[in-house]
């Protein structure tokens, strides 16, 4: 089988500015980067512009297992085969993160014969947004250091500090340091730390904006601490805001590559889903549906991470409406569910390639979880069945049953991977049936105006399955402050394992009867929400014994190799 | 009088394409970064291309004040003259750091009318080529920890290693700090800090290589650190140097742009040449230096501190040979190296306007210094007098008959900041004349052969005008085991004050008697030079009481404004 750089690598690539103009989109809008890639002005989709008019298809999935579900595969794959059957379409994805792309799992570009190319630029730097997000997330991390060592002006209390520096790269060392030591002149000696930029409050405000003057000014709202009576103290205090947006005024523009069936692609943004929102941003999102009858949209990990972002975060920001959503399973995953299989070694153990029709069904309670979640946003569901080889009849009969019965519109098998868009027509018709039927009919989960402590329980109890909600102290504490100050009115953005409908990442299937702990919240006054805490999370991987970058190098030609 | 910005705003941009065309580069050898700038194949200038046609002019200074001389205005401002005489010529410069640019000194692409343009692109992010090379640096880093905490199988001894982090910005804290707090899931605990990216051996490493293939030979070379028996143990022992090459894959292209008088302009890598080599790379200057009659390429800072390094180490790897050198100086620098003067709230103190041929006099120490200097590597010396309006005939009359006596074969007046082009007319007649001459006989000041504190004590003696050098025991013992190691044959690149011919910043004119202390030496195996380290040396600046970035800022069209 050939790897996915190999068959990345054989696409007759064409320049992007053919590509954008079957879309419609000028080339006096882009901005080249190199052949295969160019921004897109972000302005092309602005407010002003209206509504759009393409359907609007977001792809989730069931919990994943570490070895994915194949859900970037799909957001790429569906785009091709509503190409196929005539229906002018793109698709919106985020741009990886090069830590994960070293760390665990090579690339990131979708697989097989739905991909995003080139994908080694693809997944090394694209055009440079998260290198810019870190530049300007640091910047003010150096501000304000320096303010609280040259005389405090802002009377910052260093203890309150919540602003950290980031880096895209897996350094699980710097999750925890102490900065400034060595005398006065290197500054005030403070416990603090590095988080990966996908966690970065910038990463998030890219990703929120309406446009660049939107971006100034939330990046003017960023909260970084207290000062010493206890208020808030933002960017704009530390003068800081306007250079952080002269850093990102080139990364608020979508970036726009091809696909491997020469169809558009747009990339732009990569919160990751378990720590941060787990969408790729609302310009692309904008820019896209105004040039296509359909855009497909990811949002990261299972239902319960990106998607209910998606809706509750994401889509209450930007006014856009979902049409359908196509919810992607493995049956290997599905096994994985009935809690009877252990991963061995980080890998899936080898059994779950026999025939197991019990598993599937105790596995299938996850599934019909997710369809649930999806519904209850009122927005129509479409099971993705991505088939692998060893999948028997009877396993997927099963799967397609129990799909319709948690109250999916369909349930289809999906071939993309191995065969492009014609291997997902059954998937691409089932899609533009239920956008077409305008039985969607979109609200976020919770209202604006509630308690912070009730919107997460609300969370909990309906898309968790949680029994109780333990909420900490120090968070009802943080919740009640921004209450007082009058930011009780965002949304909330959960940081949970994407492993378990659960905290826990061991309770497999769809556990029940389980209490939530809610441990610490942040604010998030840029992006527009508050982070909750849920058991321990970590905004800062680590890498592991056989690391993805030993695989890597270029080979005589200059060319990457080694991404998968 | 317009700021900076305000001029290139002016400027009539063309295409990048169109520039390029102008010199012979085709399009295909061109990967556009947005509409005015782009990267150019190296492999048009490695060194199977055979010598390059066009002479090879450096541009340097006596030594500066914080305000600077007017180095890279020069070095665009003499490749605009001559071309105005008829000379098809290009400049190379650096890319900024984000680091000075938000920190003191607001942008870097020249200045007045003679400027690399569009000045924000050039002062933040460029083509990206200062976040790959931190990128691949901080790898490197999380890949030694890693190691470290996971069975070290290297054996690493965790107190040897010297590899730091980098971050592209002013943030003192970084200097000193502790990493892999908080338990084992965190790493080992370590003292360490983080450099300026200028600071990193990989931009060093980029600007020393011939082509991609000697990059990543080069860094597999990085020594990190030294294992349980003490021997080096380097990047390709830890598997990693192949994904940094990976990642560093078009960071090794320069990057062109255009200068305010639509000629063109190569800009790549970004060393400080205090801490660091300090010239642009050998591969923007070949592939420059095949495409014109004339190239003109800055070193940093005073001729003590750039030059050197061009001359010893960037000249002797590449097996470029100069052909004339442009030294630049103000009237105002040097009255201040009378030593009758004093910085004023970190300003030049406003008493230089004022007419003071003693001050004059006693200050051309340096100058005659330095063109001294200069003239010991074999390379005729034209001298520029940046002119201000405050400067008065008998003070230039003065500069001039000095710089002749000290063996200038011209000095001239320069107004290229003022009028561009044609402000530089003498200037570039004399270096045409120069270079023309035929006087060029280069050769570095010390052979390969010489132990390594000799090395520098030739350097101390005949350029920095030390009485003795003092080498501490902890150099010395590293010299020794850098010998041992095969590392001996390797240049010098001494890291000092650049306000002084001496180690000591308030030493000014042309300082004798002192000694100059040699504290630390590190061995930068990839880029193939030992730094040594002369009395206090920051790696990392700091922000201070007024930073740049306070008065950065979009404006309502979303354009920069606020740079200088």
């Amino acid at each position: 089988m050939r790897s996915d750089l190999e068959i990345a690598r054989d696409i007759q690539l064409r320049p992007i500015g053919e590509i954008a103009s079957a879309y419609g989109i000028p080339d006096d809008a882009l901005e080249p980067y190199g052949r295969y890639m160019a921004k897109v002005d972000h302005r092309l989709g602005t407010k002003a512009e209206g509504p759009a008019r393409g359907k609007y298809v977001m792809v989730t999935a069931i919990t994943p297992t570490p070895a994915g579900e194949g859900k970037t595969v799909h957001t790429v794959g569906l785009s091709l085969a509503l190409n196929k059957i005539g229906k002018k379409a793109a698709c919106a994805i985020r741009q990886p993160s090069m830590g994960p792309v070293f760390g665990i799992k090579g690339g990131a570009a979708g697989g097989g014969f739905s991909q995003v190319v080139p994908m080694e630029d693809f997944n090394l730097h694209l055009t440079g947004d998260f290198h810019a997000a870190a530049a300007a997330n640091n910047l003010l991390s150096a501000a304000i250091d320096a303010s609280i060592l040259l005389d405090n002006p802002l009377e910052i209390d260093p203890f309150t500090v919540t602003w950290r520096r980031v880096v895209d790269c897996n350094d699980r060392v710097l999750r925890q340091i102490v900065t400034g030591l060595g005398g006065k002149a290197n500054g005030v000696p403070m416990e603090t730390g590095f988080d990966i930029t996908s966690a970065s409050e910038v990463m998030a405000i890219l990703g929120m904006s309406d446009d660049l003057a939107d971006v100034r000014r939330r990046l003017g709202r960023i909260v970084i601490g207290q000062n010493r009576k206890g208020e808030p103290v933002t960017a704009d205090d530390l003068e800081c805001a306007g250079a952080m947006a002269a850093i990102l005024r080139r990364a608020i523009d979508p970036t726009i590559m091809q696909t491997t069936e020469g169809t558009l692609a747009f990339v732009h943004t990569g919160p990751f889903a378990n720590i941060a929102h787990g969408n790729s941003s609302i310009v692309a999102d904008r820019v896209a549906a105004h040039h296509v009858d359909y855009l497909v949209t990811e949002a990261g990990f299972g239902a319960d991470m990106g998607a209910e972002k998606f809706f509750d975060i994401k889509c209450r920001a930007s006014g856009m409406r979902p049409d359908a959503v196509l919810l992607v399973a493995t049956i290997r995953a599905l096994k994985m569910h009935s809690g009877q299989f252990a991963m061995v070694g980080g890998k899936l153990p080898p059994e779950l390639s026999d025939e197991n029709v019990e598993a599937v069904r105790l596995g299938c309670s996850n599934l019909e979880a997710q369809v649930k979640n999806v519904r209850k946003f009122g927005v129509p569901v479409v099971v993705a069945i991505n088939r692998f080889p060893t999948d028997t009849a009877a396993e997927i009969a099963l799967v397609q049953e129990r799909a319709l019965a948690a109250g999916a519109r369909a349930a289809e098998i999906s071939e993309v991977h191995g065969k492009g868009g014609a291997g997902g027509e059954a998937i691409a018709r089932a899609i533009v049936a239920a956008a077409e039927s305008g039985e969607a009919d979109f609200s976020p989960l919770y209202p604006d105006d509630m308690l912070l402590a009730d919107k997460v329980k609300r969370l909990a109890h309906e898309l968790y399955g949680a029994e109780t909600v333990e909420i900490a102290p120090a968070a009802a504490k943080t919740f009640a402050t921004l209450e007082a100050q009058g930011y009780g009115h965002l949304p909330v953005c959960v940081a949970k394992t994407q492993y378990s409908l659960s905290h826990d990442a061991s309770l497999k299937g769809a556990p029940r009867g389980f209490a939530f702990p809610v441990r610490e919240a942040r604010l998030a006054a840029g992006a527009g929400f508050v982070v909750v805490y849920a058991g321990t999370v970590m905004t800062m991987p680590g890498l592991g014994r056989t690391p993805a970058y030993k695989q890597v190098d270029i080979d005589e030609n200059g060319e990457v190799i080694g991404l998968f």
